[in-house]
């Protein structure tokens, strides 16, 4: 651990340099490393094709496979996008409020970076430039911690990375950390004096791992047991529409819905659409007694309720009123995205009030719960807690602020 | 600890109500506190004998009793400055921004509250009122767990404010801890089903156990390493001034300074002039080598830059020049209030921008770092992380936001 820790400490020392360089010079180091990925896609690929051999030998389903292959389109694609980011506006030095005391004191409060974020997430190498380069542009350095799946492609990309930037600013602050073995998450997000912040990005059980045992405060991210309700007072077609458009798209996403409550008192007219509807796109239905009474699909258990599926499999509940359904969601749910499809607008507003989640949503698809919707121009991950970020976050939810306060020699 | 998780079951479910109460109804529910307490002021010190007399036979310090203890203008300073949290404004409901998507859904960010705070304190048995009623004002419910040197004084106030607001809301709002075994502590932290926030307000202790072993969103308070440092180009004057109000005012309190670090240039002549000021206030000097072969003080160890002495003590270190004052400071400090003294402005700002803390100063006291003092008109401590709060913590940072979206159908 001892190496570990010089490393961790040079990326520490590299961050105060970043956190101050201009937003010129961190613009071009990310155009940099667009361009060094563009330049070297053939080296990328074959570092990328060990991964998939092993991948293949350790028996990684396509899905898995194909979440970790960079292509030729990928990689273009992928510097693209880094382009974009440096396109946007800076939002370090921003003085966010200035308070002028009566004895003539100015406290300005200043937006500033964190300092080190350590990104923590599993097989897709393209996360790895994704959060350099929004780090960078946040002036955070950032310790990349990414699967052992994807480590030769984490390699090579970082490789390139530094490279690209080494000639603007000190290359430690992009770190890569090449030990895949697990116990090197629990020392990371313990070390409070050489990172700032984690972020986790995977499944519940690194989830849980953090939120466990980290010393480092953290941003939880990711799970999405969404739901929607449809109330008596809805417009059929329109929540037929938006259901498909939540549940099919891409059913993996943690923006997908995963149940749908529907109004007893439109159950009987509803249901069969909505099962007519489904099964069009074999989409396997679970309901619960209610439900089971009126169309015929298998049997959804109180489990059931608690699962994020992400996949083609959909529960379905009958509730009483619209007041039953925030109960459920706030039951239920994971404080993702959860929508109301209604007519009335005081059901619509009263349910937006008391659901608990981070996006509440009325006659629209929760597909819009992304930064890119959000007007963000990037994100880095879909926030479930309440501290800090809440929701999709772009580039102003990876900064913190400072007072600076400029006297005369006041004194209380 | 099921009697206890159906307690805080009910307070859950009480918050859900209180996070939709009116501006109005709020502040008449924090108005009626102020005036029961103010009608209740025998009852309240009969209650609070009993905690001075069992903390004699403790053995508590006469510091700490007199921290314990509530009189008669205590209370009606209390009540007061209750009355001074309804007048505040309400951020509840704020919308703190506007997103209009071009397929026209309106993505509104709206400011809510957390849901249920919970506080982990010391003794002061005020504090049980000031958090109780700064949690009503932002419509969140509060678990209070004091200390067990106030749990005579805690049970009579937490009494009378459930009396006081019992006919505006549901009274679960406000929630005393009674068991004050440390047990209980873990237990709570670690709820995360019924607790949104932890607020440890105490001693390393507690602050360590809380880092260490909560699953509940927390902020980290109060730790308070604060610095001073003189350069070569400061006002004398002013620096003596400005040292003695941030050390000697009150020792006791966080943003008091612990170490003044001194730039080699003008030690020769401002150490003595220095040693002859706090020796008129009794501070005890600590210096490094080369203080003490200027000035006759006893030694600073390693050990005492980390120091937070709290008390008439104070560190001294001469450094070669402001670059390296940084660098002690960032190594040495708990991120809470720094400050440089120098007419520069230059080095004033590159201190400003590389100093890594909630509040950096130039030419004024560190007294400063308070909620009053910002303009926030009431305070729930100082925050020393960087995650959603920094620095002192007015109604706004007891708050998060949600994200209200409003469509016609659309899907993507």
């Amino acid at each position: 651990m001892e190496k570990l820790n010089n490393i961790l400490k040079l990326t520490k020392e590299a961050s105060f340099k970043l956190a101050n360089l201009s937003t010129e010079l961190k613009n071009q180091a990310i155009l940099n490393i667009a361009q060094i990925l563009e330049n070297n896609i053939e080296d990328i690929i074959e570092a990328n094709k060990k991964d998939l051999e092993n991948g293949k030998v350790k028996g990684l389903t396509d899905a898995m496979l194909n979440r970790l292959e960079l292509n030729d389109s990928k990689i273009k694609s992928i510097a693209n996008d880094m382009r974009k980011i440096a396109l946007l506006k800076d939002p370090i030095g921003e003085v966010i409020e200035t308070y002028k005391h009566q004895n003539g004191l100015i406290i300005n409060k200043v937006r500033v970076p964190f300092g080190v974020i350590c990104a923590i997430y599993e097989s897709r190498p393209n996360v790895s430039v994704d959060i350099a380069c929004l780090s960078l542009k946040t002036g955070n350095a950032v310790v990349l911690r990414g699967g052992s799946e994807a480590i030769n492609s984490n390699k090579i990309l970082v490789k390139l990375m530094k490279e690209a930037i080494k000639d603007i600013i000190d290359d430690n602050v992009i770190t890569l950390i090449e030990n895949t073995d697990r116990s090197i998450i629990t020392y990371l997000i313990q070390n409070k004096e050489y990172i700032d912040l984690v972020v986790p990005r995977g499944g519940k059980a690194l989830i849980n791992n953090v939120v466990s045992n980290a010393k480092v405060p953290f941003i939880e991210t990711g799970a999405g047991n969404c739901h929607l309700y449809v109330d008596d007072e809805a417009d059929f077609d329109l929540a037929l529409n938006v259901i498909v458009n939540a549940k099919v798209s891409r059913p993996a996403v943690c923006n997908s819905i995963e149940t749908i409550l529907v109004n007893q008192k439109i159950a009987n007219d509803f249901l069969p659409l909505l099962k007519e509807k489904l099964e069009q796109f074999n989409v396997l239905i679970k309901g619960c007694e209610n439900t089971r009474n009126i169309i015929n699909v298998v049997e959804a258990t109180e489990e059931d309720f608690y699962q994020e599926y992400n996949d083609y499999i959909v529960a379905i509940k009958v509730v009483n009123d619209y007041k039953e359904s925030i109960n459920h969601i706030n039951k239920y749910g994971t404080k993702h995205s959860d929508c109301i499809i209604t007519k009335n607008i005081n059901k619509a507003e009263e349910f937006l009030n008391k659901i608990d989640s981070a996006c509440v949503y009325v006659n629209v698809s929760t597909r819009f719960s992304d930064g890119g919707e959000f007007g963000f121009g990037a994100e880095l991950g879909i926030s479930t807690q309440k501290l800090h970020a809440r929701g999709p976050m772009g580039l102003r939810e990876m900064t913190t602020y400072k007072y600076k306060i400029y006297g005369e020699g006041q004194i209380r």
